[in-house]
């Protein structure tokens, strides 16, 4: 029952695509990460997702397409749709997501980026 | 799949403390609304519930404190907490809410403010 700054959180940490959880509304996650270049293409089969952006810009890549979400604006990614989150310009761009405790990093691709857990600050 | 901008969604409605829903996340909605003087006290047995402010300053009363969220913050009511939020100085808060589709707007309080859905924008 803190209030939680984002700002403050998102300088807590440095890696890239390594997110960090901040708090848990009922059975979902807030987590906040920083990115920089490109992901992995996967998908959730169950979970639906959902990228603020606090700031930079983000670029969604879809299979058919790409949308781009600035500062100040959200896209929910659902379940079973594949994208891979990406960045231009070497810009670090930070967001926040909202998704299912349960929600793998990448899906059911394991790569290098992946991780199993998320740090809590 | 489609980018979602709070500001230009905000910008569709002015009555206070009456939410209106832009997105669904799993079985949780996102909410937007305009905040203007005192709410109602009232908790949500079974719900967590996310505030976040987008623009101005929210001041979450709890029984025995209050904490201060500003733009750029969250706060999360966990589940069975009384809360009543409150605007000071006739300064007018726009703040984005995550929660449960099943969440009472007012609990189990009814009031001239209860609203039982949530228009869609």
């Amino acid at each position: 029952m803190k209030t939680i700054n984002l700002q403050e959180k998102h300088a807590q940490f440095n890696k890239h695509w390594h997110p960090h959880q901040i708090a848990v509304v009922n059975d979902m996650q807030v987590l906040l990460a920083k990115l920089k270049g490109e992901f992995v293409w996967h998908s959730h089969k169950h979970e639906d997702e959902l990228f603020q952006v606090i700031k930079g810009t983000l670029y969604m890549q879809f299979r058919n397409r790409t949308e781009v979400v600035k500062e100040g604006e959200i896209i929910v990614v659902p379940k079973g749709v594949e994208h891979c989150p990406m960045t231009k310009n070497e810009e670090e761009v930070h967001i926040l997501l909202f998704e299912k405790s349960t929600t793998a990093h990448t899906g059911d691709v394991t790569h290098d980026l992946t991780q199993t857990t998320y740090p809590k600050i």
